[in-house]
């Protein structure tokens, strides 16, 4: 048996002892880990200095600064074991239940999925993020981090050890995986039996390599290829305003546009003020100006870089917009409908009636009207956390928050009753 | 492109007519299908015959007799329709709301899956029933028949395409696959994008299949290990009456009983009591007895065939019983939580703390006090319906009904917001 695999059976065995904890000891733990993380900041601060020194060889200097740590992004990470406290346990709530006319009752009770495996790559806030969403859920979970990240998030496992021990709680609760290889990774996409529930978190090959290899019940998270939709009865100056902040205010993550659509009736009008925001402000502010990869039609209006039809398709998570210029809304919803990854869409319009088919048609996680595609968040829909957006429709879509991570169960009570 | 795999171009397209039936159009779509299904009765009884004349050379009785129709059967089918009237629309229900303090308003909303396939066996029932769940939940479904049901599979699809026509909707909302090889079935499984659900309605071998080989959304559903543990505290005569209810009353469905475990001081009452009802009393009635397939204490307790190791992971669909003597109720959880396939368990017992304690630790979809492990059906629930009995945790755990053919999207609602 490998190590990997004897470190799944362990966890497994420790799911009654993470599903059996009340709120008040969940809350605790999740305490004495942020004072651990507080406490462990030099000794954190150490192990990713040596996996900085390591990628500054291979890595460019995005990706290094994804890796690194520093004083303020371990207080944060405490800070965000800590927030999680304030929200309420998603276990045990009664979701359904059915007394029947014999007297068998039938209750639907929330309860923990067992070992949740999440599968990143560099940020190392994720082994503590991922870590406290599975024990504040009931789960236990088994983390296998970025290899390039390895060193952070060992040391990071350790501090939470340290709070888990401080609660008399054994570190079985959160175990990361010590195989850097991708068999490891390949024993958790196929431990049946071992592991609930896979998260692939990161970019399109992982995820791809999970939903291609996985017998284990995986989720497809955080690939987002989002669209703006400009209808003929947009409002200009807000829908600038919009395509502005989906595009720009953070263009490396995953509810950034992508792809902006607009009804040929409003081109003339709209594309002209877009590049004026996108490229001539920006350029004039000292700021990255956005490509903008353009249809013919839309060339035809404002210069840009011709498109070719893979930018209809790419994820440029970059300051890049593909543009093209539709004849109407059914035409935007059948683009969306082939080249979205299904995560966040928005139509920008005055007409109730092509908000409604816009909203109802798109099949996606988050459809937006008048509105930045950038909210699709946990934080910001309300679910107060989130362990990744999810862009399948099974179990859970959208913004995976504590209720996400969980089943159910029925309980059954009778007193001899058969059928 | 493979015959398979146009057919699910054509149902992808037409989920959003599907979607956009009110339930009122659903409901007379549905009556519509069943007044078609007694109008084309003799049509699907001869067709039924062609697959029954070839089976009666290849299978055994009791797969025959799953296989073959007559009139009631027909009219059971049709009247399955009509009952699915009277249940609510599982589609629109509002999840969750969350207007935020900027005004951006967020509604969580079920919505269908879009394209549901199921790949069942030889039980033509499933046709017409698969057919209509899918419809009553806004999904287009894609049904593969096994073999030998084909020819009875493509009479009812004839009938149930007559009933939409008559309400002016497209055959394409209900579509069967007519490559009744394999080579139809991995079309299914990999067709990422155009499979939203994929359902393996059969044996193990089936579901095998699809857990290795699907790349697409896979739900398990149906096998059935079902554990009764008789605790220290049960009331014998209550005890055997919900263990021969529990393994007799339907030994093929996989809700029946295939294991007793026995508290070892309740055993020696338990256990004579157990064999006089169904080994002695079955005799005497004429009916099957029950082989009981005892370990080692048993034995030593009562008559009966000694149990191999592998007789506690069979899932016998039969008159069999696996029988071990366990040290308490700690021990049974332990190995109902190693062997069972997650499908429903019971403890008999008089003692609270031990009843909950099982409840809480058995890992399975559906948990028994003091009653029969029979009840695990979408209809006994209260469900209304079933579309199979998942014993995953993800997505569905139980019995599915509507409600579990829907997904859900969020539909977001600003003036201009951006983040």
């Amino acid at each position: 048996m490998t190590d990997t695999l004897q470190m799944l059976h362990t966890a497994k065995a420790a799911c009654p002892a993470a599903a059996a904890l009340s709120c008040e000891e969940q809350n605790a733990a999740l305490r004495a880990m942020a004072a651990a993380l507080r406490r462990n900041t030099a000794a954190i601060l150490a192990a990713n200095a040596l996996d900085v020194e390591a990628a500054k060889e291979k890595l460019g200097p995005v990706m290094v600064d994804r890796l690194l740590l520093n004083e303020n992004r371990v207080e944060s990470m405490a800070a965000g074991l800590e927030a999680l406290c304030a929200l309420p346990s998603p276990l045990g709530r009664v979701l359904a239940k059915h007394t029947r006319a014999d007297g068998l009752r039938i209750e639907k009770i929330a309860v923990p999925l067992g070992v949740v495996a999440i599968i990143y790559e560099s940020r190392p806030n994720v082994t503590s993020d991922a870590a406290a969403l599975a024990l504040k859920s009931g789960n236990v979970c088994v983390l296998k981090s970025g290899k390039e990240a390895h060193a952070s998030a060992a040391a990071i496992v350790d501090a939470l050890h340290e709070g888990l021990a401080a609660c008399g709680l054994p570190p079985a609760l959160i175990n990361l995986v010590q195989d850097t290889t991708r068999a490891a990774a390949n024993t958790l996409m196929t431990a049946d039996g071992l592991v609930d529930l896979l998260i692939p978190r990161g970019g399109g090959g992982l995820i791809r390599a999970c939903v291609e290899n996985a017998t284990v019940p995986c989720i497809q998270t955080g690939q987002g290829i989002c669209h703006i939709f400009a209808d003929r009865s947009a409002d200009v100056q807000q829908a600038v305003k919009i395509i502005t902040n989906a595009k720009t205010s953070r263009p490396s993550v995953c509810n950034a546009a992508e792809v902006l659509l607009v009804h040929r009736d409003i081109a003339p009008a709209l594309l002209p003020a877009v590049r004026e925001a996108l490229v001539e402000q920006r350029i004039a502010a000292g700021l990255v100006p956005v490509e903008l990869r353009l249809d013919a039609a839309a060339a035809a209006l404002i210069e840009g870089t011709p498109a070719g039809e893979a930018d209809f398709d790419t994820e440029f998570l970059d300051h890049i917009l593909a543009v093209r210029v539709v004849e109407d809304v059914q035409a935007a919803i059948a683009h969306i409908n082939a080249h979205s990854t299904h995560h966040s869409e928005a139509i920008l319009t005055r007409n109730t009636r092509n908000a409604a088919l816009f909203t109802r048609q798109v099949d996606s996680a988050a459809v937006y009207v008048n509105a930045s595609t950038r909210f699709t968040d946990g934080g910001e829909f309300g679910l107060g956390c989130e362990m990744g957006i999810s862009t399948q429709k099974l179990h859970a879509r959208g913004p995976m928050g504590l209720a996400e991570l969980t089943t159910y169960k029925y309980v059954i009570k009778g007193s001899g009753h058969i059928r």
